[in-house]
């Protein structure tokens, strides 16, 4: 279980990194959408692998199919399944993880869980399981982007310890597209890949913080007192790999702060009610405020490194494992299009929630 | 909607802060657990107003009623209601806040949302909502120690820019309830409390960081790929008033490190896999690896200050507004036994999802 | 697990029959309805205890207390709480039955399966379990009929073998509630009625069948192709205590044509889509059609009976038992408010549902 | 929406009759179940069109290839993805059904909820759409049978008004597939395929009733007081096309039995609590009692004749229609495997969901 993810705008993933493929079925999209493969392919295409110098170098060309939910390219209501065929797959880089556990990676527990494992390109645990979430995640971008006047737009902010300031409210996708490592700081971003590429011939890994920002969200969307908007928001980040924070606003850096310096003053805008400052980061009691919705996402370095560890087998032994094959050395860049989806899930679902029970 | 938690233990909470009560209903208790009301109660007394002199001084009894579910002291394995009824309702103090909106409070969003708004107290915001996530976390605690072995504790950890080290491995509950803000080093709970009184004089609110652990916890719990252990936790934390962020085991810190600085070697130890660091958080591949769980929620200052701010009534116009009441200048204390509540919910709900697929 | 009922409008319900009381929590309940126990508790005295000489005797008033989720007599969109306190509770009548199992009646399963039961008045197995869900269809009917225009009734047309035929299009409620054993012709009502008089003082019991039908529902309810309109109708009756049977439209009479004869054939009318004749019950593919929705249920005699009947104890011997105690000599007038609640908890559900995705 | 069925053992169907394919995705498979294709093809078989005279002649093999979720022949305890592929569609043969609404058939009721509509083969109201649920459907035999001891029979016991009488408890998969009507009493099977083959040349349709039984059910499954076991397969039976109702044990026959006829004496026999007679069908209060689980399920005339019929067009004009195509002119014979496999879903979720809280 698991493997689904909304309450309304509903998908469930499937698939393992070298099985036949993976895919995603989507339940609850609203009829009469425009849709083909061409709105969702540009975004597999930011998060395939083999895209630039600093991901990994497999070739995977990730070409969706969809396979139901539409006529004559428009959506039927009915559940939409795509479906991403597998391929360069080599298992026998895999093949001494089949017996060691790589540490801080998670073969050990499913092996505890399952009693089982696909081990050949660590099936179900490969991040080519986001595939269907991206996927997905473009069909959701569509749906806000057209009906509701939603957009949503990451970026990388921090490579290790490089970081950059963004200024969210103009971001642009050129900006983030401008260069491989998608940090709108063209000079930061220089910085950032040098490091990457660094790390990467010593066979190590880097994480850091991916921002995201949803512009034009209307006050209203956000189910209380558990769906939260920031708590369904925060879920989805974290179910991301490698991903170990969330923060929404000011964070943790808002824990720093006095109420009377943190507080959001209301004041008229154009005739709407507006806040002159945004450290609640477009959330107040877990509701949208019309203001821009923006977070944080904190991702680990990559687990599997091309250097000697000591681990355990299957067997229970302590061994060493030198892992072999083609990795990320550091997964920010392909996690600015996952953050984008996951975000665009969790607002569609809540823009259909809220009009369900509030009828607007 | 939204205001149901958990797959398999699942509560249902209600209530508004001047209404007749607030309560829970759980669902999917298993049977023949000895249940009495004495097994709730203390967790509410560690959650109460007016427990100590850093935290609102409204004089809450909140004794809990269990309304059905068990029978001659042992629950039947039907729902669990339990009620506390409302008490020291003093609408008048909220008046001012019938036409106002507080700033960074959920006034306005949840007028925006629905139109309607119970204004006294906060009605559905009010922090009593989290009297039922508190009352049913009691269920989940004694459910996880007695059939499962699995110990949680919570403890305050930072309060604005004083923070502690605190050793989460050896952590007791005597150590969090030896002082009124629930932080084990007693030197730097005295300067904590010192602060908030302070902050408490000026009419201002601080916020801070609560650190979690849950130690027992065996390999194989969590639910990939959405409903991770620590996606759902951070959800659970997420859902929390106040919450702004949280993270898991390293958490953002790790965003710093190399992978080979970050990655936590794994040990043969007593005949069972362990690793001998835990910067994963006892969590890997959204599955516990039956290392001690560990995370950190931060709480920013509380919304509602008694200083005169700036913000815009129910018409839409700009005005003044100085709030009146007893308000808690930290919810830090408070907040202890409910990320403690929380942490358990989603760890006895892991618990039976795991139980029902594999079948241990 | 199972003690909630719908996706969007999505009741809990709770209680057994001797604990402190029963009650339903409403999640989902679209704000600004005006709302007060006015608008409940006729509902609850259709169902109640000694409202005739022909329903069990026990006197229970069933007052119904709103808790939460109101405010100035209006929803204010949070969880809607009901609570009715039990009264009139002897636990004497049921001492035998600590100790041996009610032929059909669900004494055994209940002690299968949990390995605990609260025997006293049947706990949760007792009809008062229904309570809860009269007063959420209370609600439920109050919307459809001031927001969608849909009007429920339904009427006991069979008691044993004495059958009555309906006009369902012209049916009112005032027919129905014309007579004591709610059927709306006064004729066969008559003869029902002293049927289950002369069964009542022979200590048994007899079942029946309650047709309803729900008039002025859109076109477009009803999700496939597993939450089908019939099938979240059918599961909803087949979840009250005593029924067997469920069918829609022609049902199992439809068998017995051919496709000629049985389908409806389509016609224009004041210009819109409608039907000659209406086998389908207002459903065609799981989707309603505009027509009346109308279906029958099938309730079987009350298991509990004023004779001796052969059984097991819980010890597993083979012993007699002779049951005391007031019961149902026949559940079906009393089984009239609660078809009309669980249908109107469906209807409303999918009136969300199909806004939810499609936007009217 | 409504795509999805079952709590933990989760199955989502997708696909249209003429699009590229229909599946299913498995969640909440147990790990290290022996599955390949081989397991599901047979099911298939007895499912698909073709495979006698008495059913449709359109020529689909339907072959089934697992996607994913296992590895080395045993399940991973992942999602499992199946897709069987589109052959043999003739779109032409619909035309006529693009601009009409077929009497009785879901073509006007998509329409209206959707504004869109698949309309070559019916898209996603064709039967295909239950290939998916078959096909899960044999995994969760496999796993009834192999972990649990539970054996699941369906058979034809009515077509129109021939009926047959069947000894359930001693009903075998032989004597089903014995006849291509799937009556196991020969002689009556006869008589039904002479019926069938009259109406089919007759250009007209039949109905019937499956009959089901599920041996070998401990007691304890079933989740009160609303997801019940004879609510869920009540739901499960009447989410199948053309079926248009559902009784349990004596059904609507019994209803015109007393109490102390109907009722099902409890005796001890072999040390087990059994009952004389099985009138409740296997299930009492919502749980299963350990007796056979037996139900039947009435399915109207197929709605599409090839006679000519009185209609109405999507433009709203009244017109005629004679359908082309290659219809069943009963779908009894094809039901059978359906009611199996929703039967089979239903049951290894109670399985799931009752040892998750009762840890059994």
């Amino acid at each position: 279980m698991g493997n689904s993810f909304g309450e309304l705008f509903r998908i469930t993933t499937w698939g393992e990194s070298h099985g036949a493929g993976v895919g995603v079925v989507v339940d609850g999209c609203p009829p009469r959408l425009a849709l083909t493969e061409a709105d969702i392919q540009p975004e597999l295409d930011r998060r395939r692998p083999g895209q630039s110098r600093i991901v990994t170098q497999r070739q995977e060309t990730d070409i969706v199919r969809i396979l139901s939910g539409t006529f004559e390219g428009h959506t039927l209501g009915t559940p939409v399944a795509m479906l991403v065929a597998n391929t360069d797959q080599r298992s026998e880089a895999y093949t001494e993880m089949a017996t060691k556990f790589r540490p801080s990676h998670a073969d050990f527990t499913y092996h505890a869980k399952f009693g089982i494992r696909a081990w050949p390109g660590g099936g179900r645990t490969s991040a080519r399981e986001t595939i269907g979430r991206v996927a997905a995640g473009a069909i959701a971008k569509k749906i806000l982007r057209e009906q509701f006047g939603v957009e949503i737009l990451a970026c990388v902010t921090q490579v290790k310890d490089i970081a950059a300031a963004v200024d969210l409210e103009r971001l642009t996708l050129q900006q983030v597209e401008s260069n491989i490592v998608r940090c709108p700081d063209g000079a930061v971003a220089k910085r950032m890949i040098a490091l990457i590429e660094r790390i990467r011939k010593a066979g190590d890994s880097v994480g850091g913080v991916v921002t995201c920002v949803a512009r034009g969200v209307p006050p209203g969307w956000g189910e209380p007192v558990f769906d939260r908007l920031e708590a369904d928001l925060g879920k989805a980040m974290l179910s991301l790999p490698a991903s170990k924070g969330f923060e929404i606003g000011s964070g943790f850096a808002g824990t720093l702060l006095k109420g009377s310096e943190h507080n959001d003053v209301f004041r008229m805008r154009d005739g709407r009610v507006r806040t002159l400052t945004n450290r609640s980061g477009g959330v107040q009691g877990g509701i949208s405020n019309g203001e821009s919705i923006h977070f944080r996402v904190g991702f680990k370095p990559t687990a599997t490194i091309l250097q000697e560890q000591e681990t355990v087998s299957v067997e229970g032994r302590n061994v060493k494992l030198k892992a072999r094959g083609r990795h990320d050395p550091c997964v920010l860049p392909r996690a600015v299009p996952m953050v984008e989806a996951m975000a665009a899930l969790v607002l569609v679902d809540h823009a259909l929630r809220h009009r369900a029970q509030c009828g607007a």
